[in-house]
């Protein structure tokens, strides 16, 4: 593949390609980097993906990413009344954490509703996610998930899911982002801005 | 930096963050990825690197990279009369070799020239080199650099060295990349191109 006649060295290439978004090119040039680092600073790295993936797990609660049992947003007794947020991954729970508008509790559902990649409703967190809402002790559900195809079409599958229940369903304003040039935003963008007008 | 408030996933964002061409997202991306990685997955990673670490070494004749005390085309007798070629690198060694077009030995420089970032002729193989042309061992040196400001100057200072020693010097032909458009390509390429034109 690469013409490079060390076994070890394919074999290296050949693990990082399985990375997202490393092909061929990337994957060799990190190999280089990685073989011409000097031993301590290999173990660092090594040691430093061993640690992060054996201290950190899913929460038993929103799946979240955390180093303990249950998260510390869901420890959190002063969390416990605010809505429910429904994201698609743990990264995501850090994105809203950060604007700091947001105050109950996250749900990582692990995807979205894919049928082309094979993902349906039990691939995903939903059962665990209508378990807690079943439970009563949410009002406010938000789907927070990202204004793709795939990600508008799971919120209509769980929004029809959740409404029998009778709690509040929202979900993230679609428009312009800020700092946009409205004559170089996409149609689609335009579009729900124009639609999602608010009164001034 | 990130928001994310697990330390070991900020340290191997922070690790990951440390190789060539991954700026803070990728290293986000790669971080998640490794995360959520089966144990035996991560294991295999982590083994790859660590292997190809311990099993490659430099070359102690050309510095290429080898799993042996001296590499493979150094060892090879039937390649000991032709030339010498002068590359930056060992992938340049193994992409040389994909064309079969050299049987020869090389001669890794570990870099180029490079003031700006601290590297002088103390910092790469260039006394290597020079003793290994002073045995009078090769007829010839191709200076097989890249063809960049770096390069170029490194070529200039090299045969600016080789010379007293009689060996002849040649380096790389420099022109139009196969499957070009002359109306795209970059005005130097082509000057070059045009300098070099050739008699049919």
């Amino acid at each position: 593949m690469t013409g490079i006649p060390l076994p070890t060295v394919q074999r290296l290439i050949r693990v990082l390609m399985t990375l997202p978004g490393v092909g061929p090119r990337t994957a060799q040039r990190l190999a280089m980097h990685v073989l011409q680092l000097p031993p301590l600073e290999v173990q660092r790295l090594v040691e430093a993906i061993q640690e992060a993936r054996m201290s950190v797990r899913s929460c038993a609660q929103c799946f979240s990413m955390t180093e303990d049992e249950v998260c510390a947003i869901c420890r959190d007794p002063q969390r416990a009344t605010g809505g429910l947020c429904v994201v698609e991954a743990p990264l995501n729970v850090w994105a809203i954490e950060r604007t700091g508008a947001f105050r109950g509790h996250y749900h990582v559902l692990m995807g979205v509703l894919s049928p082309l990649h094979g993902v349906g409703p039990e691939q995903l967190k939903i059962r665990e996610l209508m378990e807690r809402l079943r439970s009563g002790q949410y009002q406010e559900v938000v789907l927070a998930l990202n204004p793709t195809v795939e990600g508008e079409a799971t919120c209509t599958y769980l929004a029809a899911q959740i409404r029998p229940l009778g709690v509040r369903i929202t979900r993230l304003a679609a428009g312009l982002p800020m700092g946009a040039d409205i004559e170089y935003v996409d149609e689609l963008t335009l579009l729900r801005a124009l639609q999602g007008r608010l009164d001034l």
